[in-house]
């Protein structure tokens, strides 16, 4: 966010955001009954009450504590409880033990929230004042970005609540067109000439630190699908003994498919030979012509070895996608929930929205990068080994979240965020 | 309960203990928050929720489905969710993943069981006039004792749900009279003759299947500490170094205190050199004439091989216990929820209530015992390895539950009952 | 061992004894290759030239360096890396790791065998001029029944090595006559009156502490099958569904057989269509009228709910053996090293040698059993808890070890020794 | 090897080169006694007989087999035994299970390598006859770094079985210098310009797969420390705090660190308040000057940011080594199995052998690569996740064996190879 010349308006901007945000999250949240956001299914997950809260610690320990001057925390037991992973502000509550907490209640947690509500917007309303309001400002807008985080995670996290109860509740009303005639769009291929580019984020908007410094890279000629991998043709790959043949597999990715027993993507089930598949809208006959989703890197690597291609690189990616003008797609905002069919006869379609893609790329810090100083450093950097880089954005992503230049990264083993690829090839 | 001369007054009295055991049920749920009722702190622990629904489950399916005709069950799947441990109903829903269910609702589970209740009570109301009323009236006994344990359990699993917690909840207002001037009462011995003595029940009155058949023994004079050890005397084995002399401990115990890092009891923990402990009342400083609680077996007899004592077989004890004239002493009907000191002076004392007595006694089948056929034959049989039988009940236990010939069995680790102990010697 | 009038050829006999242990325990390993005595196949497995050290430090700790003026032992380290249990003596190094010493070298450790020899057999030679020497005559019985009992751990712990190597290798030979016409000796029962009896050890022989005091105990009227259990008997077991139906087994066994996958005994395998089984002469086929071996006690009991029976309590199996006149049986010394069929026609038989039979009893110790003092008390004592009685002997344990008192003790789900069973009834 | 214009003198140095390499296997073998080529002391690590049969079976397979005709294995059951990953062959033989085979002999691996070696032999005299022989040289040569690699493992996996003994084994005399004069190196950075240049080998000489294709990469500015870093360094991080503060580390990095209690490299203790270390000649004290060894690359992370530095990307390494002119340094063949100090005053020195150099880069394949075709195809490719360049080579790898374009990996855990690191910053 830049300032305007009468240096007001920004401020009324910035107001307008924090509110929008903030109450998106609560949105999101209507659904579920009291019971639901305690639960935590598995360590990478968390109870959506504990999302609601941390993100409003964000605020309190990053923007309200040092910039709001007498601030009183709501509790400063929640300093602990709701610290994620900052050692730098102390060590945090066990991430495992997130699930044991049934006290603070929801209602406790709301009251939280509009606590930090109130004093944030009381500080914003002066912010014009304040010698530090760059600063304030650039934290605040950090703040909103890591809410929209936690709002994908607060949907990946809930579908995976409901995924272990037998009773597969539904979180939201889905119409599924299974029988719809909507054709599989044929599968093209986009070529890209290479050489000396620039990739990462540069100019005035937003950005994380990780996708800094812009630098250039030099890529070869390569090419491109036009859209994201369907499950019908992730369902040749079953077909053909894909999870049966080690060969295809990289050994990590091998050991974790014998280790889990992993037959198929999370969430497909066969039910007399019929595939079905576990959404936000309860249990459907599984829809050919959509993206794969829910598959891991080492999946979707060995699809793509199956297919005699690869998957793109991160770089491969941007470049891609930062010639495309506009970043239109299947976000959160459209309420599906649900990654959708591709457009038949687009050019290269589907790059934001519906499905993270994979990409090729270990997540390590561009050339050049410094961690930031101070606990905020913690937000990225202390992750930079063992993930891979994910473009794009899915249909759980906020809209005006996302960016060419955004890297989000998980584990090669993860599967429960909305998780798809492209292929690539050279030239 | 036996039949009386107009065969009418005991169908009222089974509905009145249904109703009493049934609302007793609910009224020890009243401190809970919504969010309380969904979380398993451990595998041992089951979320109150699922106590809750799992009692009414035994109705339904032990009592309802055989007797009552066209009883339509209120949702078929909580046969899969509600059974605890019955293979031969089917396959139980895993016991470990009980604290992943948000779903059903806690009010789905009240009303669950007030469909139950409306069944049960017209079914009851309907007994005189059934053929097997003799076998419905004594199923109905056993679900109301099974009622009755998951009663205790509820208590104890939800001490350990909250202790797992950093804000330690308190269930109940609880004065402790730490420095009040109640002294510890003097540690007596009472000497028994020994013999051929009858144990196990026998007679009218309800009792489980593991309390009999009713048999002889052969007990060599012995002797019983007139009340509970103490947590005064459990902090001198703590000081004189037990938890660090291995020649004090069983071989698993030891190896059980090393890897858990056992130092103290369950609940104890220490802070600037003050002893406290964790109450269903919340933390509090440790009352010295308490009787100690919290410990395991291995600790029981760590401290009895310090003390150059053993603990008493459970022959001794319930032979003991049955010179006893009254059932009395400090059980849950107290609402204390907390053991409570000895009175001085008294002979045998703290048998009943306040906690349950660790014996020497593997829990194993009385000389020919039979598992009774069916799934009710599950109940206790097919525990009768590895465990080992306390008696006496706890401040836990609903009063008019308790027996002297009761036999309740744990694995030797488990500690988050209201477990403690009294010591023997021969002669 | 008594003292006779001269006092002399009492330690000439004790000199021969211990010759005669320490070389068998040397002959059993004489099939090894170097190799053989390094690896540890489970945490319940020991290394052979780490039992071959063990027994032998056993004499340096507990009678030479008490009572041999002197004595400096072999090396001080090998008082850490073999002792088995004793905290007394200091901390052991960890079971779990005995199998990750290379060194000392096979060779190092008979010269620590012949070194402690020539220190025992020297103070032996001189024991009749030691005021101690009842006490010492009776430590060098114990380290001789203790080497004994490794010595069936040697061939245990063999075969388990053994059996996880794809090339099966063959311990000895063995002659297997399966297509002989021998048949399965018919199932009788021996009814035997109850009462009140006496059961262990009392009188001037050996025995370990467990074994006493001798008491009195009630027991029913019961019968005991003549034999012990078949191969054949068992396969009835396994192909009527016993390893698919959980009504059968205790709750832990069933928990047990599911973790571990269990469907045969332990190093039985089917190959295209037949049973095979791997003995210290290599794989074999089946031998249907052989006793069962290498079961369990879940196993064992699941059998006798299957048959409708009961294992026998060891009070009884004690009484039962006491009324045959001689400790006859298919023992190590015979180096058939497997279990033998049972004659037909004879009475009770099998009760000693070919397999190591399961009763229904845990391991607690007898009425006004007290643990002796010092290290030499951790011997038994402390491992009363959580394991189950055996009795009689097996196809691996030296004739004259054994006794009708004698109470060995493993877990309920150890397979490895070699242990069967024999069914129980009432009257 | 390129083919002379006689045609014979490279089958005479193929004949050598064979000879040398295998003979060298043995001759490191020669320290050990019979048990200690059994044990595996943890999954990393094989069995030196493992490791010694491997490399037979990787000629047979790949060689003998398809190219010998009439060639019969030697055990048709050590195609299974001695697979170590390559599933195109069949199912391996559970890595982690190396341990518990005592059979085949040591003396039965021998016999085999002098099998295979006759063999080979014979089919290496004959090549220059054979249609493919510039396939089955190619093979040959592959076979012999594949022997080199696993002869550094053999004294890597020596080390760590040796060093779990508290017997503390030595496989070599060793002199320590530990009072010597030398100083530690002062610390001098060399810069290098960047700019575009060529990453990976070309030309005739031997490469693994995973070096090529040769490939344009972009360098900024950067700057190398002229030495390793040093003990004496490493122990001021100690001394700092290094190891308890968790802003240091990488997420991943210090999440290990607490699981692991890790509180100095491995190897390493403290004793008396001095440090010391296990090396080949067996527990020495701590040589200030020597290069720090057995570090993870979280913990060269760790100090790297410590320092305000951090580690050189693959590409700088190798740009920066491709500058010097020649491959020498302290490899295998100077016996000492120990890294040492660096010579003061020389300009990027240690580059080649001392300690395989932990770089910034995760291993992925470089542009255009592609997996080579057969079960060959294992060797590199299917590795590429997860894992972490090294560069450069130690004190264990065979002098010929390393370039400056040679890709070492390890997981960023991994701390038992001769591993540590120099630090690079930004111009």
């Amino acid at each position: 966010m830049n300032q305007n010349r009468s240096g007001d308006l920004d401020f009324i901007a910035l107001n307008e955001s924090y509110r929008q945000v903030r109450s998106q999250s609560e949105k999101l949240c209507q659904p579920l009954i009291t019971e639901d956001f305690v639960v935590q299914s598995m360590p990478d997950v968390s109870p959506p009450k504990w999302h609601l809260a941390h993100v409003s610690w964000f605020f309190e320990v990053f923007v309200l504590e040092p910039y709001s001057p007498g601030y009183r925390s709501f509790d400063p037991q929640f300093n602990y409880l709701f610290n994620s992973y900052y050692q730098g502000i102390g060590t945090p509550f066990p991430r495992a033990r997130r699930g044991l907490l049934t006290r603070p209640s929801v209602a406790d947690v709301y009251r939280y929230r509009a606590y930090v509500d109130e004093h944030m917007e009381a500080l914003i309303a002066q912010l014009q004042r304040h010698r530090e309001y760059l600063n304030i400002q650039a934290l605040i807008t950090l703040g909103l970005n890591h809410e929209q985080q936690h709002q994908e995670l607060l949907l990946t996290d809930i579908k995976h609540i409901f995924a272990q109860n037998p009773l597969l509740p539904e979180y939201c009303h889905m119409n599924h067109d299974q029988n719809s005639p909507h054709p599989t769009a044929a599968l093209h291929w986009t070529k890209i000439s290479g050489g000396k580019v620039d990739i990462g984020h540069e100019g005035d908007g937003f950005c994380f630190d990780n996708e800094s410094p812009r630098h250039e890279v030099l890529l070869n000629d390569f090419a491109l699908t036009d859209r994201l991998v369907t499950n019908a043709e992730y369902l040749q790959f079953i077909e053909d003994g894909g999870y049966q043949n080690p060969l295809l597999w990289l050994s990590d990715g091998w050991a974790t498919r014998q280790r889990e027993g992993w037959e198929s993507p999370l969430y497909w089930r066969k039910k007399d030979d019929q595939w079905q598949f576990y959404t936000l809208g309860g249990l459907k006959p599984l829809v050919p012509h959509e993206p794969v989703c829910h598959v891991s890197y080492y999946e979707a690597d060995a699809f793509a070895a199956w297919a005699g291609k690869r998957l793109p690189t991160e770089s491969e990616w941007e470049y891609a996608a930062g010639q495309q003008t506009m970043v239109t797609g299947n976000f959160m905002d459209s309420a599906r929930f649900h990654p959708q069919p591709a457009n038949s006869g687009e050019r290269l379609t589907q790059l934001f929205g519906d499905v993270w893609e994979w990409t090729l790329s270990p997540y390590i810090p561009y050339p050049g990068y410094r961690t930031p100083q101070g606990a905020i450093g913690e937000y990225n950097g202390k992750f930079m080994c063992n993930q891979i880089v994910l473009r794009g954005g899915s249909c759980a992503t906020p809209a005006g979240h996302i960016r060419n230049t955004y890297r989000n990264f998980f584990y090669p083993h993860n599967r429960w965020q909305f998780m798809g690829f492209r292929l690539a090839s050279e030239s």
